[in-house]
């Protein structure tokens, strides 16, 4: 599933392109979204008390990308094993080239930071998930 | 009282230039590191359920600033009435331009969005926002 | 003419609502999207040479948004004479509600940051600004 | 070598803790500081036509920060071979804690984006790096 951003002014920096932080909140805005078209709004997640911090980040920034252009952000379910899930995000410009590529690691916690296990408490979310990995291992 | 912020490269943007919007955290950073010094660590009033959103903002950009600068914040309490406090802020450069100036106006609220009264709540914060505020009349 | 803007998770703060420096950016967007419009094209300006930074700013915050919500923002050309440029903006959440009031004032400059008098390098931009600033005023 | 950063209010988000597209920013503050303390400032790097862009990042989120703590951030060169360098971060906090590790990887290029051979162009910081690099690997 694609997302589209356009690259605002204030994510340049003095390099002329955008800065190399802004990706990481380009791939929440991404994550976010996906989740919401699945029928999983993050707010809503949050108000029944479950919180998905990110737990790891691995990216390659393959070509720079400024201000002006539209890129548009495919997401999809990498892993997930009841506790943990990874998601994967391609990010390419409008002439179709890749110029970013990342994974984030996620946990569910709660509002003390206990982990949870999905599997009992949102077995539609966990059954979700579990197929979306499924179909991205075929 | 001055607060020193050394610019970082993330805050630029492709002018060259530190981006508009920093300034406002710059402020931020100040207000907190005044507050700070004069034994109201804004941690601690939080902690307390007392929280002071910014109201309002005017300000002027009058030199750019860029990475590898560093900036002196000199920051003060402008007016305080009980219940609107504004702040004062001249930024300097290293060869003491006035870089900027800007006010940030505040209220206090609870953790439901209350307007408080510090006088009852706080009186010894409130004596001393008065007293600084004094002081910046003379 | 409105710009829509989504509110990302990672504008908010520990307060629960979006940063308010994060309003200036937002102010930020819906001005280049504006000029856009009008055809001129804030990443086509600059090719040609015209910088146009921003010199200050006023606003007040009236109400929080957060996480989740979609904000409309109304911005129009305040005044416009020849070297300055103020432009208005009101802020709304999907209820209606004002939110936030913003004015931005600008100059045009080069690169060397010599100001620009646009009436005889650009007339045709000049013409539409002084258009839109005087619509303003009806 | 440590440097030490004073997490600020505007770097939290809604969760109540820092947001994690901070630290890529925290790394890159670390980074220059450390550069600049070898004799190598990054600004001065740039002037001369030397630009390093974050080609790679990768990290764990091990524990939180908040509002109000200082942390502090262990920085080294993790590998240099003539063209591609990696960093290496752990972040503590005032526990002494660690709450961040991460690597970001880099390259050299010049103003058209064209790799640039430190070995020839910069023989001396071609040595400090590979001096920086074999001392970690010890």
């Amino acid at each position: 599933m694609n997302y589209i951003h356009k690259v605002q002014y204030y994510e340049t920096d003095k390099m002329g392109v955008v800065h190399h932080s802004n990706y990481i909140r380009w791939m929440e805005e991404a994550r976010i979204d996906y989740l919401d078209r699945m029928g999983y709004s993050y707010a809503k997640l949050e108000e029944e008390g479950i919180i998905s911090p990110v737990t790891g980040i691995q990216c390659k920034y393959q070509k720079p990308t400024t201000f002006g252009e539209i890129v548009s952000i495919d997401v999809s379910v990498k892993e997930f094993r009841g506790v943990r899930l990874s998601m994967e995000y391609h990010i390419f410009n409008e002439k179709g080239d890749l110029v970013f590529d990342g994974i984030s690691e996620h946990c569910f916690i709660d509002a003390e930071g206990k982990l949870l296990r999905l599997k009992k408490l949102h077995p539609d979310f966990y059954e979700l998930l579990t197929t979306l990995a499924a179909k991205n291992k075929e």
